[in-house]
């Protein structure tokens, strides 16, 4: 049997695992696909680098174009992330009518419908399972799992770097430059931790199963984000006090086809299944109309996890050529995007404020919030330890977010506010 | 566009559901498949009776035949369960070149393989994610999601009766026989609870399971069972004392083509994800070479979760129709199966000895597990509040059931040991 060849385009931490995912389990594959599955070429950047596998010499090339213009290969499998060359590359290989399997979440959040188009144009298969949650195959589940279901709302932990911090924060009472340090130690954050830690690396998952989840073409720049590195470690004992940890999600919600996309740190009630995912883990819990409540966990990144995924997709490829059907089962979004207002979009808040501790200041503050018709769950309001302040703790109801503004303008002309010193969606 | 035609067999709950989503989400159905999808027939029981939906009367009968022998019906939906005559109507059905979705596991576990050689004959497809865990897509992830991996095993909470038993005793320190009582006025269990309670439904959905994931032909027979009617309040209590939540669990391993797959009682470890899923909920944890540990959770049951699968199986197979490839997809099991022996099959475990009270006896039973070669991680004995006696509480390493067997018939023979109040597999 003849067999597929996979030109694979990167030799990290990601390409290497697919390699050894693909010689290691090259019979059970075979079993699967009904042929041989060859690691024909591998785009480096120094050929005469040492590397913790080996791969033959003469498959190393340091020009992607001399896998883009082989005949001989089927599948070009892109683990070397960025967005140029890469998207030239992939462009490319699918003009040339190569399929693609790809692990790169900017590139799919930022040109996904391009690439999309040029696939489906080409009859080619585009796969991402790995983008998204590493080894977790949510991608397939948004896709197929859930076909026949409305889906309401996707929250995810997909960013494993500040879970990992989240986490340590919560369970030491540490603070975040000190976590953020240790994690870089560790190596679960880069150098520069900006995406990852900002929110952006979270965004770019989230528009992707937005827009699966929702069949609109959900972009970047539909996606509020709020990183983590302003959160204090005060703010998350409080939150353990009230009983919930602190989380950044990925929050993508639907309500009779208006959309809204957050990133934010989020309380989230113990009680809920998300709260208890700590670490370098990932979540992602999907509420459908008719399903309820479901929820996929697993590792969101590392070298053998992501190549799980990515192998998978490849089985999925040589499946379709071996069918003949290949481009032809991508989901194209058949919605138009409409996104809520801030008229639209609500949650329930935690606000802490320090106030002047003095009589009938918290009717004050509650007259406010009465106001702009936001009803609250909980008040408590307790001496500061620290200075002659008062500390005042609310959680509202489900309150817009309109509203909730209206709300923090007016407490900014409130002068026995001394402060807003925390405010936070709540879920669960 | 001409309509997919479905012909139902049966209305009751989930057939119900079917209903509601075909054609609730009727525009989102035919957007993704691209024609319309019809309910074509319905087989019900008594066509006069009144239902909680309308379905017209023209498309009621009390004959099978009516939709198996009817050519415009393309997918036949079982939802009616039982072995005989449903059996034989799946066959039929396939038997004229339709297509089947399935929510019987007990039909799969036991006549699966007869069933999916005969698809495979007439290049139709049977599927059957329903069949298990209700609306958390298990089949497939096991399927294609993990295609690329060596799954070496699968945990299960499968069923949702025990698993609301053991939650409510756990949470409420409730005895069995109450909280049984109590699911049965609640419609969480059924009058003749057998088969739940004494784990058979769970083996069914555990050999389906083991099948995929092994790629090897698991039959029910191959499957070890225990039930929960036997677990008391008392063991419950102590696993929590100790850091463990008592659970009904299937549990499938693999190591080097060599199964067990069994359904017992087992003591989980809060820190394991599967310890906090409660109540009616289902999940399922499955660890792969590569991927590492990964878990899947959600309703186990229930009118529209269960439909939920049905319908996305529906879409499945009328995306196959469009392409012409039915039949083509389904997994064939390509490894010989090889059970392991009691010598191969190694956990943990957790006893409660009932001891004489007297100096020596736990130097004897210590003398014991080192004779057969079981190393201990913990022992504690203690006075017994309620008796002269001592209780002693041990739990293993890593034990072969065979010098565990060994274990406990020496133990028989051991006149200090009044009796062996608990045995139970620890797990996580």
């Amino acid at each position: 049997m003849k067999p597929i060849k996979v030109g694979l385009l990167g030799l990290g931490t990601v390409g290497t695992g697919v390699v050894r995912i693909v010689e290691g389990h090259q019979e059970d594959l075979a079993s699967q696909v009904g042929s041989p599955i060859q690691i024909g070429k591998v785009l480096v950047k120094d050929v005469s680098k040492s590397r913790s596998i080996h791969v033959p010499d003469h498959l190393l090339t340091e020009n992607a174009w001399d896998i883009i213009d082989d005949p001989e290969i089927d599948v070009v499998v892109e683990v070397m992330g960025g967005i140029e060359p890469t998207k030239e590359y992939i462009m490319e290989a699918l003009d040339r009518g190569k399929h693609v399997v790809t692990a790169n979440k900017d590139l799919i959040a930022l040109h996904g419908r391009e690439i999309k188009a040029k696939a489906k144009e080409k009859r080619c298969d585009v796969f991402y399972e790995a983008s998204v949650a590493g080894g977790i195959p949510i991608i397939r589940t948004l896709m197929e799992g859930f076909s026949s279901d409305r889906i309401t709302k996707i929250m995810g932990i997909v960013n494993g770097t500040t879970n990992y911090i989240l986490s340590k924060m919560s369970q030491e009472g540490a603070g975040y430059e000190e976590v953020l340090q240790e994690a870089q130690q560790l190596g679960y954050a880069e150098a520069d931790p900006t995406s990852d830690v900002e929110g952006l690396d979270a965004a770019r998952k989230m528009a992707i199963l937005a827009t699966l989840g929702f069949h609109a073409d959900v972009s970047l720049e539909d996606v509020e984000v709020r990183g983590i590195s302003r959160i204090k470690k005060e703010d998350i004992a409080f939150a353990k006090k009230l009983g919930y940890e602190m989380k950044l999600l990925g929050i993508a919600e639907r309500q009779d086809d208006q959309i809204s996309v957050v990133v934010q740190p989020t309380m989230v009630s113990t009680a809920h299944p998300l709260a208890s995912v700590n670490g370098v883990f990932n979540a992602v819990y999907v509420y459908g109309e008719a399903v309820g409540e479901t929820m996929f966990y697993g590792p969101g990144a590392g070298e053998m996890p992501t190549a799980t995924s990515i192998v998978a997709d490849l089985v999925a490829v040589i499946k379709n050529m071996k069918l003949g059907v290949n481009g032809q089962r991508a989901l194209t979004p058949y919605k138009e995007k409409k996104l809520k207002s801030d008229e639209q979009i609500a949650y329930k808040n935690f606000i802490l404020l320090h106030v002047e501790d003095k009589a009938g200041v918290l009717a004050q503050i509650t007259q406010v919030f009465a106001e702009y018709d936001v009803s609250l769950d909980s008040v408590v309001q307790q001496p500061n330890p620290n200075n002659p302040d008062a500390e005042i703790i609310i959680i509202t109801h489900y309150a817009s977010r309109a509203n909730m503004n209206k709300v923090f303008e007016h407490f900014e002309q409130l002068s026995v506010i001394k402060s807003i010193k925390s405010a936070y969606r709540v879920e669960g």
